[in-house]
């Protein structure tokens, strides 16, 4: 086909996340030659998503195009197409080119697999329709359109029991993007729409994040934990922890504690609680025998190749790693980052006949972001919260987000948020979409 | 209803684009009670939607929020709905709330429509999947889609009789959307992917403009036209005059020319040919009896109100206006921003019983950008093109978007563009909905 047969080793990615990309860019002008598979034509960068969906920035702030990424790497082709299947023998996928067109195969001498995972609505799929989660750019989208929506909707009602669905919020899942739509929801109630409509009073707007733990961000240490409860209930977030989900429909959630059951009257429920392995991790590990942990994630080898496959490496979300016999690293950007640099390394390594000691994790440390001026901070002896936290939760995505594409945007974006409150981005596309329902 | 009733003159302005918006501000902190009804939640500064189209822009770039923008005035009340009827006798809008609540009524003392125009298929309304329009953010996005992946597709083949109309953009109308479009694609397709592939040379796309008139912007001055044209093929751009579309569908165009017929084969084919008047036009001719042209547009008074109906004004690109016993005014955003204005002195003037004249238009001149240092300018006797005219572009759509928003971003990005010809917003979303056909 359309590959360029070259005598070079033949390394094949599939999946443009944090993982591929930084794989590929570690390979990028090196004696290999590099294909790397992904269904989008972007990057995205997952850690600001809840900013598009609840209206501070736009998708484009937030993807950069593979392509131009990568452009600068002439050992580098980018195709955009979805992987369904590999038959490991032959060293071989399947792929399915954009939109409809007959499936091909592409051939690897070294396969990394960086698909990540989706939303995982433990065995009630149902909920899916009426609690998006956010994963994708249209996932953000899609909130956003239910939150202003609501809004909206509510103005045009004075009959308390039909707005006050339309003002309450919920979001499902206590981790860093619970905490972060339900802030980022509280300083859009509060201060952005405050005075914005004429019969509603948005810094009235009920939010309520529920966790079915004890305490929200549970990875963080607990008084980190207890100072994001503070900040959030400061922004008029209501944190409800030890309740779990027994229900949801297009009317609200029903909740489970220990001192009984509640139902919250909701027209928007969100979902952040929980995830599973993408499809890729079902053929991988059928076709090769890896084991699976609960959450359907590959269990890896310490130098993060399959079983019998040192040829097929997992890194990212997609891996279940034990690091130094500890529990299994989470699925956060700084891992998938390191694992991509590591296995590129590998695989230049061994070209060189020269050995790669096992993957080390380093850890840096937990940031997550409340509102403005408010964020936890985790580097292990040093905890801190308040605004140091946030400002350097700030550089640290700019950091990120200026290595790889000139996201100056965003930044510009934030000066004007941070003096302004304004969320520009707040438009209300695509009404009427089928996985509206009733909402 | 949630109306405050007031013994203040209401005043309700259906539309939130340059008319109505324009009307509103005029009318903000008056001592009347002011309800701007818009199907969406935002104004849209539709003069670069042809920027988000081609990735240049992010919709959040182009589009404020209406209540944002209102805020400011404690008189006035945005109600996102669809007007679908009028009661012309008791003064009363049947409105429909967003997303199927049921219609409800909204009176005026003064109506003022501002509902503008959409696209029109002269009777070939089955082009409209093939060969989407661009009037909305959504009809943007759609294109912007399109373009992009049908590079992404071309890049998977090396047939040429698959990859050629994959490459081939077909653009109907030489109006000034469509010279813009065609500019923007030149550039995108010569500068910004030229080095984004690996298979296939984007600045050998073909792009093709298609004009049934004898020259492309017709309402210019016949030097300009030509200055215009030369332009567009200095960026690769085939401009075929004097072509008229008798066939479009999912494999191309066919054109029919004095000389005889041709067929382009395209799976990428823009349409920017036709407006019609909104559906508002319809009911406001049946109840009012008021004659419309053959656009669809209603025939207004000397001071824009309708036969019999001094109540009732129309505005923008829905009026079909006689400047002076000439032509009927252009739909562009001066014309309306104008008449807006205009209308609400009109309404304030009645109120103290002061007469007002007639409406004038003030023309200020006209602007067609190609690309980047290329325009064309026509200010009467005062005719220029190249650098000067684009300058004079870019300074005149900044002014306009930071009067009613803090829109520095778009200057911020074009300033990025200017200096890279990066186009960052060239995310593809949505991809295999339901209005793509098989493209």
């Amino acid at each position: 086909m359309r590959h360029t047969s070259t005598t070079s080793l033949r390394v094949v990615i599939v999946g443009g996340g944090f993982g591929g990309l930084y794989a590929a860019r570690a390979l990028g002008n090196q004696p290999v030659s590099v294909t790397l598979i992904d269904r989008r034509n972007f990057h995205l960068f997952q850690p600001l998503l809840y900013q598009v969906a609840t209206g501070g920035l736009s998708p484009g702030d937030i993807a950069s195009p593979l392509r131009a990424v990568l452009k600068k790497y002439a050992n580098i082709t980018v195709l955009m197409g979805t992987v369904t299947d590999i038959d490991a023998e032959k060293k071989r996928l399947v792929v399915h080119p954009p939109n409809a067109a007959p499936a091909e195969f592409i051939s690897y001498d070294h396969l990394i697999i960086a698909t990540g995972v989706q939303h995982h609505y433990f065995g009630n799929d149902h909920w899916r329709t009426v609690a998006p989660g956010l994963k994708t750019i249209e996932d953000a989208l899609a909130i956003r359109r239910r939150i202003f929506l609501a809004f909206e909707k509510a103005e045009w009602t004075s009959d308390p029991a039909r707005r006050l669905p339309l003002t309450t919020f919920v979001i499902v899942g206590g981790g860093p993007t619970g905490v972060e739509l339900a802030g980022a929801l509280g300083e859009l109630t509060r201060f952005t729409l405050r005075r914005d409509f004429r019969n509603i009073q948005p810094p009235e707007a009920r939010i309520v994040l529920v966790e079915a733990g004890e305490r929200i961000l549970p990875t963080y240490p607990a008084a980190l934990s207890q100072k994001a409860r503070k900040a959030l209930e400061r922004l008029g977030v209501e944190v409800l922890t030890g309740n779990m989900v027994t229900h949801i429909d297009d009317t609200g959630v029903q909740l489970r504690a220990a001192s009984g059951e509640t139902e919250i009257p909701s027209r928007t429920v969100l979902w952040a609680a929980g995830v599973t392995a993408s499809s890729a991790a079902h053929w991988l590990a059928q076709k090769t025998g890896t084991p699976q942990d609960r959450a359907g994630r590959l269990m890896v080898q310490p130098d993060l190749s399959l079983p019998h496959h040192p040829e097929i490496s997992v890194i990212g979300d997609l891996a279940h790693f034990r690091h130094q016999g500890n529990a299994p690293l989470p699925g956060t950007a700084p891992v998938a980052m390191q694992q991509g640099k590591y296995v590129a390394r590998k695989i230049l390594n061994s070209l060189r006949d020269k050995p790669t000691p096992p993957f080390r994790y380093r850890h840096k440390g937990n940031l997550a972001v409340i509102g403005r001026n408010q964020a936890v901070a985790d580097f292990g002896t040093l905890q801190f919260s308040g605004f140091p936290a946030w400002l350097m939760w700030v550089f640290v995505h700019i950091a990120y987000l200026v290595e790889y594409d000139n996201k100056a945007l965003v930044l510009f974006q934030w000066a004007v948020d941070y003096l302004t409150r304004k969320k520009g981005a707040r438009l209300i596309t695509e009404v009427g979409k089928p996985e509206e329902g009733k909402n």
